[in-house]
């Protein structure tokens, strides 16, 4: 069974002396958004700073001044995004980030990247570039190109894990297993020491889960099933130092970090990636809406044959 | 300039007791089957034992019991395997084996791998492996499951370097360049003694080669275009062996390796390949009809950060 586990992400910052995303705007509004791309709001956790919403494909966070949404699978996020700038109106939008990475099943997505810039660009001038070369992990970032200038504490850790090793495949895709088991397998409880925590198990197997203490946050994606597995981690904790953490549990063939705003990057990698990782990739650019971007993808090199995986021609699984 | 260089595979062996490929069949015969996936025949070069077609999407290869295709681009190579299984008939056929590498721009192609191999399914019972992790380098490869046995003799060998470095891509994309510069460029005279040479300087850029000598035979094509460029070799001549000349002229950020009866991969990758490169993938597995295939991808890994690619977001260009 196949799932595209890869997000699609969109952070739109707006203008927050002419409104406010928490105080003027209602659950339904933010349900309509998100079922513009197909996915559903399943819960959510508040705080006063932030409103996070659990999706069936992924999380929605909300702040005073901006919002940020991953959805994964087949969803068109961009058709959230379109929706939210129709209904928000361009001129009380600061900046628009749309980002999305290189997917397992790319020949399954409705729409590819340049697609989706392209009807961004029906309302918002931008850049786009792409962090990572075309023959191996990479990512795409679109920003709107204004007088926007992103603070230099505006910083933001992805660490995107794949290929998990298959016996953390194998815990992760036990029938029935329990949110409390999930967290305890990813150590989540001595990452995030007074959050609020808001998970979710999906059936057959799958794992989601939303924390958020005053403005930090930090949301977990697990797609576990083995030969296309996916983890994600988004946050404004520093997933670089929590790196060691996070890949002593899983144990992937393959993962990338991606910071914002993290200045510090080479030595945050030399002394957190453990030494059986190589980089395959290492890039950093600085985007004219003032983030500073890194893209950095490791491997574990091989060193002794395994065998090939058979496939089910019979199976109506377009994956292969 | 994007350009999907990975080629899509087909070897289909016939019954010789029935009938000849070479001496059965017209050229009219040839360029229809490769009219069916858009590709046109472009010259060809021929020996007792072989003729070799140079197309406008890459090579055919016809011997008297068997045939080799190879299409890059948007082709649609099944539409040619199938237009060859009607016109000459199953059972005349022993074997059909289908690849398809995991390509830069997936969702420009017409199919994937499981559409193909289900319209092959109409017609002939087989098997499907995939070679490679999902999200990294890979390689699906179909095989008719008969009682078909390969010789142990018989053995192929691909090398695909993919991003060449930027000296290489710029000699290679020079206007004008001549087929003869090219040769001198790739060091084709000291790999191809003998041999009998056809090659094509496409416009803008773009090179392709076919050499034959007796039953041996060497098809090389090259799409030089920097951040997406691939240049293939398939042959039956020892590539491991063939692998430091050619990897020191290009020095691909990657390469891989793909050996169909090479028993002695282990030692050879050893040997051969050099030590800057680590192994991301290393399988190794027996089909059905005989065959011992190995996949090995190789990489080299970055030591300093580099910049983003900046794309134009105002072009047609749908490779984003």
């Amino acid at each position: 069974m196949y799932f595209e586990g890869s997000e699609k992400k969109a952070e739109i910052v707006i203008d927050s002396q002419q409104l406010s995303l928490l105080d003027d705007f209602a659950d339904e509004f933010w349900a309509s958004l998100v079922e513009c791309c197909n996915a559903q709001i399943l819960s959510h956790i508040s705080n006063e700073q932030c409103k996070a919403f659990l999706l069936s494909e992924s999380s929605l966070f909300v702040w005073n001044d901006r919002l940020l949404i991953l959805t994964c699978g087949v969803t068109q996020l961009i058709n959230s995004v379109e929706y939210f700038i129709q209904q928000v109106g361009v001129d009380k939008i600061q900046q628009v980030i749309y980002q999305r990475k290189n997917e397992y099943f790319a020949h399954e997505q409705a729409s590819c990247f340049g697609d989706d810039i392209k009807s961004l660009g029906q309302y918002v001038k931008g850049k786009a570039m792409r962090f990572g070369e075309l023959d191996s992990h990479h990512n795409y970032v679109f920003h709107q190109d204004n007088d926007y200038l992103a603070s230099a504490e505006d910083k933001t850790y992805e660490l995107l894990a794949y290929q998990i090793n298959s016996e953390a495949s194998k815990v992760l895709t036990t029938a029935h297993l329990s949110a409390q088991k999930i967290r305890q397998f990813l150590t989540i409880d001595s990452m995030l020491s007074g959050f609020l925590i808001d998970d979710y198990v999906f059936e057959p197997f799958g794992y989601s889960l939303n924390a958020i203490k005053g403005d930090q946050y930090l949301t977990i994606h697990v797609t576990p099933q083995e030969d296309s597995s996916y983890v994600s981690f988004e946050s404004n904790l520093n997933l670089v130092e929590l790196a060691p953490q996070i890949l002593a549990v899983l144990q992937p063939a393959s993962f990338d970090l991606i910071t914002f705003n993290e200045f510090e990057i080479t030595d945050l990698l030399t002394k957190h990636v453990p030494e059986l990782y190589v980089s395959q990739s290492l890039v950093s650019d600085q985007l004219s809406n003032g983030y500073q971007v890194g893209f950095a993808n490791f491997i574990k090199p091989q060193r002794t044959f395994g065998n090939a995986k058979s496939l089910d021609i019979r199976g109506e699984n377009h994956a292969l």
